[in-house]
C-alpha cells in the first residue's frame, strides 16, 4: 500500500512517521508513506499556499492551485484509489472502515489546515472526506497519521502476531476483555483467579464474558 | 495548563510537540506539555515496561509497577485534575468534553501500548478513559497527541484569531460553512458570487444557510 500526504507542515509527520509501526512496515516493504510539502507546488513567488477568505472571515484559506498542482502531478504517475480529505464533517473513521482502505493499493490524503481549504477543491477534486471524531483540531496532520496507523496496521504482517489485531476492540463488535500481567499481586490488588487457574476453555468462557458484560455496560450501541 | 505524557514511545511525540500550535503554546507559556518515558520508572534490570498476559494471549501487556511509579512521583509534585488513559473502550471525546477538558490545570495522560495495559492501572490509577474513535491505532500515543492539540488551541491567546476557534465546527452544533480564496474562478470553477457582492449581512445569512443545510445532509445527528 501507498499513502501520499499532502501537508503544509511536513515537518509536524516526522517522528510519527519513523516510529513503531509505521516505520515497521515501511522497513518491511508493506507500505510505502511519502510526504509533500505543499509549498512545493505552488505557483506563487513567495511560496504562498494561503490567502484571505473570500466574504470577509476570520482565519486563512488553503488556495486551490498548489493543491491541484500536487494531486495532478501525483495522477500522472499512477492510479490512485481514493483522495482523501481530512476534516470534522467528513464520513467518521471507524474499524469497518479502516478495515476496507486497509485493501486499497494508492491513496492520497490531503491534509487541511488554517481555516480550511478552498471549497472547490472538496467538490472538484477529493474523492472521499473522513474525520476522526467530533473534534475540532489545528489542522488534518494528526488525523492524517491516525489514518495511516489505522490501516496499515491491519496488513498482513505488520504487526508482529497477526492474533492480536483479530482480537483487538471493535474486531468482533465487543471491546476486548481486561488483561493482566506479573506479578499476580500488587499493593494487595490480585488478579482474577481464573486466570491462573491453567483452565484454558474456562479462561476464553471468562473472557467472552467480560467482552460482552464491559461492551454492555460501556458501549450498547456496539450491539445493536 | 500542564499535560503530563507518559508513554514508552516518546520519540514518537517529538515532531507534533515542537510544531504548530503545541509549540507557538508552549513558547508563551500558555501550555506546558512534559513527556516521561516509562522505563526511566522501572525496577527491572533491563528496564522491562511489559510481560506477557496471564492465562496466555496473543501480545504483551504493559505492567502496574513503573505506571504506579511514574504517577505517584508525578501526583507528589503537584495535584492532578485528571489521570487520562486513551484506550477504545473510553469515552468517545467529542467537543464539549475538549471544551471542559481544556479548562483543567493539571492532567496525566497515559498512553496504552501493546495488547493493552494491566486492568489494574485502569480500575486503580487512572480516573477518566477516553476514546478518539471507535478504531483501533497501534498505541496510545497518536490519541495523546489528539487529545492535548484539541485542549490547547482552545486556551485563550493560544491559536492567533480567537474568533476563528469560535467559528470552528461543533461549537455550535453546525458544520462551518464552505470557505473559498482567490482566484475567484479557477478552471471554470467560480466562487459563489454572493461571497464577492460585499453585502455583509447578506453574505452572514448565507453562510449560516450554508451551515444548516451542511449539517443537515451529512451529519443530522448534531441536530437532535
Amino acid at each position: 500500500m501507498r499513502i501520499d500526504i499532502i501537508t503544509v507542515l511536513p515537518e509536524m509527520l516526522e517522528s510519527p512517521l519513523n516510529c513503531s509501526i509505521l516505520k515497521r512496515a515501511q522497513d518491511k516493504g508493506l507500505a510505502e508513506i511519502v510526504v509533500h510539502n505543499l509549498r512545493d507546488y505552488t505557483l506563487s513567488k513567495h511560496r504562498k499556499v494561503d490567502d484571505y477568505p473570500f466574504g470577509g472571515e476570520a482565519g486563512m484559506v488553503m488556495m486551490i492551485q498548489p493543491v491541484d498542482a500536487c494531486i495532478s502531478h501525483l495522477r500522472s504517475q499512477r492510479e490512485y484509489d481514493e483522495v482523501i480529505f481530512t476534516s470534522p464533517d467528513g464520513e467518521t473513521l471507524d474499524q469497518p472502515m479502516a478495515n476496507s482502505l486497509s485493501m486499497l493499493d494508492n491513496i492520497i490524503i490531503l491534509c487541511g489546515h488554517y481555516k480550511g481549504v478552498d471549497y472547490r477543491i472538496r467538490e472538484h477534486l477529493v474523492t472521499r472526506e473522513i474525520s476522526i471524531g467530533d473534534y475540532v483540531l489545528t489542522g488534518g496532520e494528526l488525523p492524517a497519521i491516525i489514518i495511516a496507523d489505522s490501516l496499515v496496521r491491519l496488513i498482513p504482517g505488520a504487526i508482529g502476531d497477526e492474533q492480536s489485531a483479530l482480537s483487538d476492540s471493535f474486531q468482533d463488535n465487543l471491546l476486548a476483555p481486561p488483561v493482566y500481567t506479573r506479578p499476580a499481586e500488587y499493593k494487595g490488588w490480585r488478579v482474577p483467579e481464573i486466570l491462573l487457574s491453567g483452565h484454558e476453555a474456562r479462561i476464553a468462557d471468562w473472557r467472552h464474558e467480560q467482552a460482552l458484560e464491559r461492551t454492555r455496560r460501556l458501549r450498547p450501541d456496539l450491539l445493536l
